[in-house]
């Protein structure tokens, strides 16, 4: 996992989505590890931190988890997986929620999110006004000391990560691509039998196009609760 | 409707739930009133404002409104309905929006919110601390430029309205309560038939003991859309 | 309320909507009335009993009450709060149900449903067949001892009724009319989010052109629940 | 797949769930084989059939299908693909359904059926009496020429089977076992997040204890659709 934004330090390798790795290496004099302390703080009922700072070290712990992947990926099975599986508890936060959060006018209109027939979805401009003042919100919830987890379709590919990159800023992200083949995931839509049937197959791959992750998890042949726990082990 | 926070002057009478009311009357040179400037920007398609300001006076538009009732008082068809009503784009978040965020685990727990058999609520400390961040995030959505209806139960009176005053400071927010004869939110609901019975009784009252408003309505005798038209006419 | 069907004895007025009507009067020999032996058998109670008799007299007790509304006239509200005052437990199905069982591909439609994008319903070949023998099925389920309320529209006006009259033949059917004036339901369509715009409108009289009712209620100025008390005065 | 009850002729090896099987070779005259011909039906527009006797043969169709399984196991998802891949228009009906329409009162009483917090479902006697009268309506639609699929959990093991067994009869119905490993389902559960946590677990095995089979199918490493495609292959 990588840090972002400008408050990084410039010693790393840095090839990570948000820039510059944050070196996490603890002080030779810390009584206990960094990892342990941070691990161990959540199992043994260390109070809810909004600093989320280790007292022990400088490493600052995983404040966002984003997860971005196509129509009927699995994406909220996983998040909900998460939820269960952190220590912490973590708000689950996503496109379905704006989305639902919108005027119904908003989604059938060429000025807000449209569904046609095949699955193809387009966004307008006041949507587009809506959803940036809703990442500024988001990420001003982390800043004050939720732990959030994001759950996002980014169907603008490179500019819809780095419209979050951007809010996001200093705070420490954990960005996790999930990949579904597209037939697979076309015939969970038709399981599911409450999605545009279309949505699945379009989205399945250009979601993650020009994307860079911490990490990837495939829903193709893998459960949910797999994928989260492999999410969990890189969550500090 | 009055505005909040430290940022306002000091000129007026200030009774309102905010502290002193902004003074809203507008510039003698200004070509026509902002009143009606205001009105006719969102029926005449003017582009959707992050600043919310009218050109014309310096009248700041509402950003936020805040409706508080009970369980099963009417709240979420009232929010639908402004939301069909009013000519801009308004986002709608609420208690319930941030419970469906919280984990599973939160959901029944001392630590989380529990739902009791005989309809009583419990909040407790995790919740709290989730509650905090969330509502530093709606506040910073709204600074951002979303025009944001807020739909909260203020099972602490006085205190969750002052927790929401805080955190939206400076911001131009309509305080709405929505009442409901507690004999007939009971009914409802049972009609209803989603929610633990008895917390529409219990929650009938105690949810506006000490709150200030700006503005009532009850649904006891009144349709959601009629409600909604009353509150849409004190939106600046 | 009058019973239906060849069963009936020829002795009455029957302008009812089951043809003529069934005496109701209690044998003089009888130890008690028959009424208030079977008010009192469901609250003292008196097994479920799957013949629906009562041992006293030769009343057959409401088998069937078929509830008749326009979209968003509030049907499903007192379909809940019936099944809350009446003391015995009754199944609730209705068109609803029906649409949610049938394949998606028969949802939008010419052989099956179609919801127009102005409210208009349009119900095809494919829907017809399935219904008509969804409708044997909810009469087979009243005749094997299940009391059942059914919540539908009809939008085919006196013919849906004689459907309905036809499967359920000599069950002892109560027929409720749910009146909400247009408007009303209009803005309550809205204040619910979750119908297409324009199905109140559209389907509030029409639906109840030509049919005969043993009873009506009005939802415009009235509860749910006073209305489920309304209906439930009429079940034997 | 092999038909069920009395009316089956005595010709057969009959170890399947409704006993003997009717043999299904076409007449050696027909102008094509009967199986072609019911595949062909379908597809080919034929009108929808009530008696669903193929003209040709003494086939009878395929009338019901019974999915058998416990919570998470995926019976859900095979339903709506079954829906989608099978040419005609299928009802599908299930336990969910049944609770759906039973009064809220039922749900959570000891007459009912209750969901204890380690995901054991405990089911009354007035559940049962209604259970009883709405599998007779199920059978009785079938009857009238729906083909349905029943989406079933058969908590009372090999009884829950013979209650089906004795409504359905004489119709030619396909008995489907729907398994999935305990602790994948498990997963899913948490997954889903909208079921009693333990149920998935606790009803795994249990469910398909004593019951007869025509299929079975694994959902632990298989996608719905592909089982349901499966199951269509058996469908006649």
């Amino acid at each position: 996992m990588r840090t972002g934004g400008p408050a990084d330090g410039a010693d790393s390798s840095g090839d990570g989505p948000n820039g510059p790795a944050r070196g996490s290496s603890s002080s030779p004099t810390s009584p206990r590890s960094s990892r342990e302390w941070c691990v161990d703080s959540g199992a043994h009922g260390y109070p809810f931190r909004p600093s989320l700072k280790c007292p022990y070290c400088d490493l600052v712990l995983t404040q966002v988890i984003v997860l971005n992947g196509g129509s009927s990926s699995g994406k909220s099975g996983i998040v909900r997986c998460l939820q269960a599986v952190l220590p912490d508890p973590w708000l689950a936060l996503g496109t379905d929620t704006l989305v639902d959060a919108m005027p119904a006018s908003l989604r059938a209109s060429d000025a807000g999110i449209e569904f046609a027939a095949d699955g193809e979805v387009t966004v307008g401009p006041e949507f587009r006004t809506l959803e940036a003042a809703w990442i500024e919100g988001v990420a001003a919830m982390a800043r004050a000391g939720a732990r959030v987890i994001v759950d996002e379709v980014f169907l603008g590919g490179a500019d819809s990560q780095r419209r979050w990159q951007k809010a996001l800023g200093e705070l420490r992200v954990l960005w996790v691509g999930v990949r579904c083949d597209g037939a697979v995931a076309a015939g969970r839509e038709i399981a599911r039998g409450d999605r545009v049937v279309g949505m699945a197959a379009s989205q399945a791959d250009v979601v993650h196009r020009g994307i860079v992750y911490d990490l990837e998890v495939d829903t193709s042949h893998a459960e949910s609760l797999e994928c989260a726990r492999a999410i969990a082990a890189q969550v500090s």
